[in-house]
């Protein structure tokens, strides 16, 4: 079920802009704001339980930092394993890596090679990928490509906020089904 | 409630111990494993919950990035806003800062200065700082100054893993109660 109008303006209105954050013109969303409310935070992550209660997920994977928040939040909700998409050199064992492009820069992500062996060996683990924002696309990509090296079947991909004029949605098309919670 | 002998040895075996990283001589302890465990991180979420229900934190403040997996989850599940304690530069809006030294080298972290504006004209907000491991507690120490001149009120500290050896309960002692879920 989606999010009401009325949810998704209020959801929307705690979230702060901040001009040329991390660089000049780029206008960057704050999520931090809607974290601390206390209202705004249970309504987004009740939503997302009750949205993929029946997708029977085995687990949430969440990209560094911002993405741990809510996917983290989410795999309790729904009691599924999480999983770190971590930045390079983070992740203690053995790990797969993908080089991607940012918005602003170009970054490398790893999984542990071992991330989903508590199910791999009954099945294909189902894996939800979550993460803040839906800019280019590019981390998301990359975050993808890394589940399925690693064994598993990224069955949808979650952003709490899509950039519309990014084109992000064009970047990810068959790669996965991709849901949006707001678009700015 | 304290968690049984039985459910803290299940917790442990689910952590999985990395020799040499990421310096020779450091054995680190990676709670990745006990993450992708859907028992053993329900069964933590829980135990928290039910250890701080009756606490009426207003806030629970982590400490990035694995202090954002465990605080998440428990702030949703306790129903109150969750602050990011980020690395210097990460945050976007106006910051309050401090440096400490970690287990090995140093680092800084930040706070947003209006982090508990939603509670803070209302009373002074009691918040519960969390994060993955307690080592020498410089980290911690850094968190709990950085909460206080944000205005608010450090009410404990909550560590899923303690390593004793490293004598942070010292370094944090007076400063508030520490909580260690496991210890090692």
């Amino acid at each position: 079920m989606q999010l009401t109008t009325t949810q998704q303006e209020f959801l929307l209105q705690t979230i702060r802009s901040i001009k040329d954050f991390p660089q000049p013109g780029i206008n960057f969303r704050d999520i931090t704001t809607l974290l601390s409310n206390k209202e705004a935070f249970t309504l987004l992550i009740n939503h997302l339980k009750s949205y993929y209660q029946s997708y029977e997920i085995d687990y949430i994977a969440g990209i560094e930092s911002r993405g741990f928040i809510f996917g983290a939040a989410l795999a309790y909700a729904l009691n599924v394993g999480f999983i770190p998409i971590r930045k390079k050199g983070k992740l203690p064992y053995t790990t797969i890596s993908e080089k991607y492009s940012l918005e602003y820069g170009f970054n490398e992500i790893e999984i542990h090679i071992d991330a989903f062996k508590n199910e791999i060996l009954n099945h294909i683990p189902k894996v939800l990928l979550i993460d803040d924002l839906l800019a280019t696309g590019g981390t998301a990509y990359a975050a993808a490509n890394l589940i399925k090296k690693a064994g598993a079947n990224c069955i949808e991909a979650c952003f709490i906020i899509h950039l519309k004029d990014l084109k992000g949605e064009e970047n990810l098309q068959n790669l996965y089904p991709i849901y949006n919670v707001l678009s700015l």
